[in-house]
């Protein structure tokens, strides 16, 4: 009998449970930052991944200055590396953050490559670090070349044209 | 006569560059991003640390994981040591990013500290980066509040209230 009551009271919170899951809404997102937060973030994150993405450009089409291209590909890693996957938690598949977010619904499909895309950004972001400090541009190039291409690939697949 | 003629030459140069200095506006920087680019840059990376800040809030505060803080101090130190001042190049006094510039004309004064300001910042944010490695909560705290300490400095002289 004991139990059969605490099944009971348990019902409401497991059909609060199930409505949260359908709306893809996980209780510790609820819980944490909403969802318009997260979007501003993650935008926000990608601008700064753009500023660095441009100095490093400019130095390996132009004048390479080894101490900035190691200052931005630092930024860049530690920012591969710092788990940005939290800032498309369940819950933010739709949203305006600075704008409406560009990511498609895709990305958070059960057969989504978000997390493998993610993981090849961090693995070339993390060895562009560790080529910068060469401070020989054509390495450098060659290296950003991958990286750029762990852009695209995710962007190809789960990014909206603008 | 030589002398003469090529200083002769060169007043309409001077004069551009008076134009130019007394707007605010350097060579690099005309060649350069728009002042529009830099301000929404600038105020990505300040929403990339308010992320990262906040999530070592909540570990310091509440139930501590040494790998996440490490991210996000790791982070806050990569962006500190990325030269954000060049975000702040003269010409971007004023303008709109994703929003209007919050950053007040004062942060541009032959006697701005903002440099002094930056440099406090980093140093501070490279500590608590090396303090995050012991993964120890109560130590974390304290050079989070140093941090902070850095932040309130600038954003007391130099960001406009909301």
């Amino acid at each position: 009998m004991k139990t059969k009551h605490l099944k009971l009271a348990l019902l409401p919170l497991l059909a609060l449970g199930a409505l949260g899951a359908s709306l893809g809404v996980s209780a510790q997102q609820a819980a944490g930052p909403k969802p318009e937060q997260l979007i501003k973030w993650r935008q926000s994150v990608y601008q700064v991944v753009a500023w660095n993405n441009g100095r490093i450009k400019a130095n390996v089409d132009g004048q390479y200055n080894k101490d900035e291209v190691i200052k931005a590909a630092n930024t860049i890693a530690a920012i591969a590396n710092s788990g940005v996957g939290a800032l498309f938690a369940p819950g933010s598949e739709t949203g305006k953050g600075w704008h409406d977010t560009a990511a498609k619904p895709e990305l958070w499909a059960a057969n989504s490559k978000a997390a493998e895309y993610s993981a090849n950004f961090a693995k070339e972001a993390n060895e562009l670090a560790k080529v910068a400090l060469l401070g020989e541009q054509a390495k450098t190039k060659e290296q950003f070349g991958k990286l750029g291409k762990t852009c695209k690939a995710c962007h190809d697949d789960y990014k909206a044209k603008e």
